[in-house]
């Protein structure tokens, strides 16, 4: 059964909108997931979701429906709400009429060194302040096998609308931690005796002519600074991506598929 | 000199908001390029700027004064406009109140193949919609040191404020050729002995297993759609980068960024 919402003042409705912030976000333990296909990946992937919204032209198309119909079996809260409202909470350019408010998933750090067929490999964000960039790395980072996500304090909001969007449902892949200090990091990457790689221009080696074969977590720095002193000085190892034109840098997001895929390759003949 | 225009009614302004349009980028020749970063590197690539519009605020900071006063020797038009005027015309965020009018340059397909050290190295981008996604390929191919670009007929403008932008100025670095077809383009890489490799997850092999050392044009294709049936079936060899985790697909200029970077590991021992 659905609710019929109507009214902009309604609770619900203030929740939603609330949750386009960090704050928030962070205080309920939600975020939003919107379009059919990313709710269908979260659902998939197991998250607990509370609320789902929609529009009547939404689930007039059998997908749409049939989506609904999977969250109604997990208890999921129901809305339907007139387009001009729904539209009015949307955050993308071209609504499709459902979005999903689901409960935030904290993975534990031992998650991702938990015992596979493959070293752990960890992407670790440092200050990374584009939401779109966020997104695209840890969709990169899925596709590139890796084992987990390390957000630390500092990074653009991984549960952010066009972070989650950009993820295209990887999010919901791989195990992600936020939150945590640099220092917490370093002390646990060091009892689990896993390498830190930092990303830097200076003193550094070429990023193919390092052995990536063994656990590491790799550094992904801020778009402008790049990796933050502290992690530099606590790297293992610094690697650079030479730059052989005339650009005088790389999208991180693009770094990011450069040397997790160089992990790829060395990976293969393992 | 500096004209001083405060009128939205004015021939200039009207003309920065008709280059807006790809209609009006094309039939005039003209583009717009924006901040005081990219009309460095535009300048110091010696393309032909035209006009320079910026603020009285923009003109009192050392590095844009002197900007414009290089602009000035090179016989560029100069005009003031108030804050106000030229916020509604910018295209960016955060304006920083200078742009310029620039003739666009069509680089023919024999400078990409022009004697070097290395053999050609050439992306073709084959319907790419999103500009962004096309501004960052461009950065992304000018750092990998690639000998040109192509941009088919039906791929998003290179010219479009966007994607300028995100090209973070590598459009002013390398040759770029728009605008031609897919039967042109198999034409000229066939007289010049310029191998076709197309992105594709069917029947193909993995990218780090086949040679990128020889002269190579590698196509890029849709965001959705992936490469068109014809460039696939004209390619000399498809290849793949395959997907190790739960993601559907990549990025196009995260895998653009992966293949081509595997082309300069595997041309660094050349």
């Amino acid at each position: 059964m659905s609710e019929f919402i109507s009214s902009p003042a309604n609770r619900l409705i203030k929740e939603v909108v609330s949750l386009k912030q960090k704050k928030y976000r962070d205080s309920l333990g939600l975020f939003i997931a919107e379009g059919v296909r990313l709710i269908e990946e979260c659902a998939a992937a197991g998250w607990s979701v509370a609320t789902c919204i929609y529009t009547e032209a939404a689930a007039a198309r059998d997908r749409t429906r049939s989506l609904i119909e999977r969250l109604e079996r997990l208890n999921c809260q129901l809305a339907v709400v007139p387009d001009s409202l729904y539209n009015k909470i949307s955050d993308t350019e071209q609504p499709q009429g459902i979005m999903v408010i689901v409960k935030k998933r904290q993975a534990t750090l031992e998650s991702m060194v938990a015992a596979g067929e493959k070293p752990p490999l960890v992407v670790v964000l440092d200050g990374i302040q584009d939401p779109g960039n966020v997104g695209t790395i840890i969709r990169t980072a899925d596709a590139a096998g890796c084992t987990g996500i390390i957000a630390l304090k500092g990074s653009a909001d991984i549960y952010a609308g066009k972070t989650v969007r950009a993820s295209m449902g990887s999010l919901f892949h791989l195990p992600v931690v936020e939150g945590i200090t640099s220092l917490e990091m370093i002390t646990w990457l060091q009892r689990c005796r896993v390498r830190l790689l930092a990303t830097s221009l200076q003193q550094s080696e070429l990023y193919y002519r390092t052995r990536l074969t063994c656990p590491v977590a790799i550094v992904l720095g801020n778009e402008g600074q790049g990796v933050s002193p502290e992690l530099l000085e606590a790297a293992d190892s610094c690697v650079n991506i030479p730059l052989i034109g005339q650009a005088e840098s790389l999208n991180v997001a693009v770094a990011a598929g450069i040397i997790l895929y160089e992990a790829v390759r060395q990976r293969s003949t393992l």
